[in-house]
């Protein structure tokens, strides 16, 4: 019996290994670990002129191969930053120790993004080894910052627009919604981060000796926070949904004939029971619907103080034409609104705001793009799905090349991307091989090239 | 011009440097270090066969003098353990470092309560040195759990109790209320902790991915939490007040008359506003009513995540005659009854539950402890205060003993106990000797020496 690892092409397992090994984590690693990072991987992209380059944060991965005269281009994103670990008591492996695990690689980063980017480059070398050439023009653009919010990729992009020019932009990120199906994304959220700050005395208080007295910044920040919802989970904040438009008949037809059991992924996802906005499908709340999430809390401890400070990090995803700024407005009028006394409250949004991203079903790529997944699936149909995560390139290439970004990952969206033991299937690394070849295939003769 | 530090008695300066440095911290410190505390501390009892006894946890420091036959026993009870640092960004000098900075002396434990009880220590061998002898017996017992709950000391003093029998207990822990009068705490609030755990999914999961599908249980641990104080601050759980008395239209009075600045305590502690209980005074607020205060919150952090676990660290102090068990059972009723839907809840109480504590202000130590302040505050009126802290120690002496407690600590309230930049002020280490030397003196020939 074969191993589903002995279906890896030669050298991947091992290159993937040494990928994984560098903590590239953007939110804590040194400028020295995010720029091995990027060294090993412009290693990989030799046969592209690959180098690494300055940006005025961590460097991006950048190359190119032009020898395909009168082909259409296609500019390759992905990413070479992972995010942090969180609490390394609830790893089951050691998170930076690639780990094959029968049918699935584990490790942070394997399949957001590392695996899916490593399995375009071997595609490419593959196909030059075969063919001597590639069908179309690629270049390469492999960002370190896209899990804090690619808070430089805008002035890189736009200072190097010209150098970047491409017809189309194809995402090695994201994600396939399922194991069991091919699914193009035709979507993705947008994304704006804030904290809110509550503070109260100059520092701690013991708990006994000035309680009673002053206001607490915990209790005061959970009124805060229980204010941000209605009893169903929707938003509760006034003007949030602005933009927001209702969702049509036809298009909660299309999301009822998606085949989705609510009970399946109840299992899957290991909860009580599922929640959420009353008058919404599961699935029309995941696709469709704007939320806004508490990822955190910092505040005190466990012993005896009233924390001078009490601090929730939110995340709001965003969708339709909501704008980033005016949910932040909004959210800081219903905070203020509430007057919540004996403390001051702060609300604070990170840089990085991203707007929500579609791309039409019938543009040519999505089109070529389905023709090649029906290739190495077949007897599947396949599904047209929403990114319910955040790609915030995606609109920076509509403005700054004047390109559709066309999703395009081999990752699950089951694979526990951003949380302990993240995974990849094996499987998908294959398949993943020839779904990006045939769809260069056919981009070579189906899109025209305009440069 | 002479420093305030050189009021200190010989050597008692270096000797309280060495015993700050052992960082005795009895949440997180390694059973090593508690020892070498306990070690250091029972070196400077060697006058009093000073040594270092097993408890079921951290040791204990135990000594005796008993060269006064007929005369009265007192048992001195104190601690070496201390508080966790918190976050040690927030702190102006290493907190393990005993630094001199003008009147006071700065240090994690300096006045919670490693000072207070060097200063009997050397009191006593000051006593002993002058006199040959001191005017009673006096036995030792200093803990090292006192700042989580106490969990072993009641095992250790019921198996130990003729040993420790003694005719009152006084505790050179606690704190005198302001620094610029004396004061004698004639009660003790009680104190009950516990964690209120929320639960989602299996594992923390990505916001965008599953954002809108299932309850943040941060967002139902804000709404348990939320639900837990009324609009003024007061306890909302049905059944937490039972047993607390309402206040007397004497003890308002008697409150009313003690010189109460509210916005001198306002910019004391640098809140924006005082903020509390409706219809009491704000030292009606501390000394009288029950608090629920959360400590802190342990929940996912900055980065894009729907955590599955949050948990709000609370702690109460209670007082009159609430039962601890009646309170966990009352908060744990309230939080089932909100019935938080999508998420698992659950209440569980830490052990080491303390009752409130109290002693008549006409006791005769209580006229003893009056009369010794008198003469080392001349001209400053004694007033009767109330330790809104906890002594867990107190009820344990009553029963187990049958001793009432004294509480006559020479730290000040105001000196960040718990907190950090704790200190203490150097002159209430001369004025604290000389107080315990005309208690003792008092005691000798007031109190009724039954062993």
């Amino acid at each position: 019996m074969t191993a589903p690892v002995d279906s890896l092409p030669p050298g991947f397992l091992a290159a993937l290994t040494e990928y994984v090994a560098i903590p590239s984590d953007s939110r804590s690693a040194t400028p020295e670990t995010m720029r091995a990072a990027a060294e090993w991987l412009a290693g990989r992209l030799s046969w592209a002129a690959g180098r690494v380059e300055e940006t005025d944060g961590f460097p991006v991965v950048r190359g190119e191969w032009l020898g395909a005269p009168g082909a259409p281009t296609v500019l390759v994103y992905g990413h070479y930053d992972v995010q942090p670990t969180g609490d390394l008591a609830e790893w089951h492996t050691a998170p930076f120790e690639l780990v094959v695990d029968g049918p699935v690689l584990r490790g942070r980063g394997v399949t957001d993004d590392k695996g899916p980017v490593l399995l375009v480059l071997a595609m490419a070398e593959a196909l030059l080894a075969e063919r001597g050439g590639l069908p179309l023009n690629v270049k390469f653009l492999l960002e370190g910052e896209e899990e804090i919010g690619s808070p430089h990729l805008p002035g890189y992009v736009r200072a190097h627009a010209d150098e970047l020019a491409a017809d189309l932009v194809i995402s090695a990120d994201g994600a396939m919604w399922r194991p069991g199906e091919p699914s193009i994304s035709i979507a993705s959220k947008g994304l704006v981060a804030l904290d809110i700050e509550v503070t109260g005395a100059a520092e701690d208080l013991h708990s006994g000796r000035y309680g009673g007295t002053v206001a607490n910044p915990v209790h005061a920040l959970a009124t805060v926070l229980a204010s941000l919802h209605a009893a169903d989970g929707s938003v509760a904040v006034p003007g949030f949904a602005e933009g927001v438009a209702e969702l049509s008949p036809q298009r909660r037809a299309e999301i009822d004939a998606v085949p989705f059991d609510d009970e399946e992924y109840r299992v899957a996802v290991g909860v009580p029971e599922l929640f959420g906005e009353a008058g919404y499908s599961t699935l029309a709340r995941l696709w469709e619907r704007p939320t806004l999430e508490v990822n955190g809390i910092t505040a005190g401890g466990k012993y005896t103080v009233i924390p001078h400070r009490a601090v929730g990090h939110v995340s709001c995803r965003l969708v339709g034409q909501q704008d980033p700024e005016r949910v932040v407005a909004a959210i800081t009028a219903h905070v203020t609104a509430l007057a919540v006394p004996g403390v001051e409250v702060a609300v604070r949004a990170d840089p990085g705001w991203v707007p929500a991203y579609r791309i039409e079903p019938d543009h040519p790529a999505v089109l070529a793009a389905r023709d090649a997944l029906a290739e190495v699936y077949p007897g599947h149909p396949v599904l047209l799905a929403v990114i319910a995560g955040t790609l915030p390139a995606t609109t920076l290439f509509e403005s700054a090349l004047g390109a559709k970004t066309l999703f395009f990952s081999f990752a699950t969206a089951d694979e526990k991307h951003h949380a302990p033991n993240e995974f990849m299937r094996i499987s998908r690394i294959g398949e993943g091989m020839r779904a990006w070849a045939a769809l260069w295939d056919r981009l070579a003769t189906t899109t025209e090239g305009t440069r």
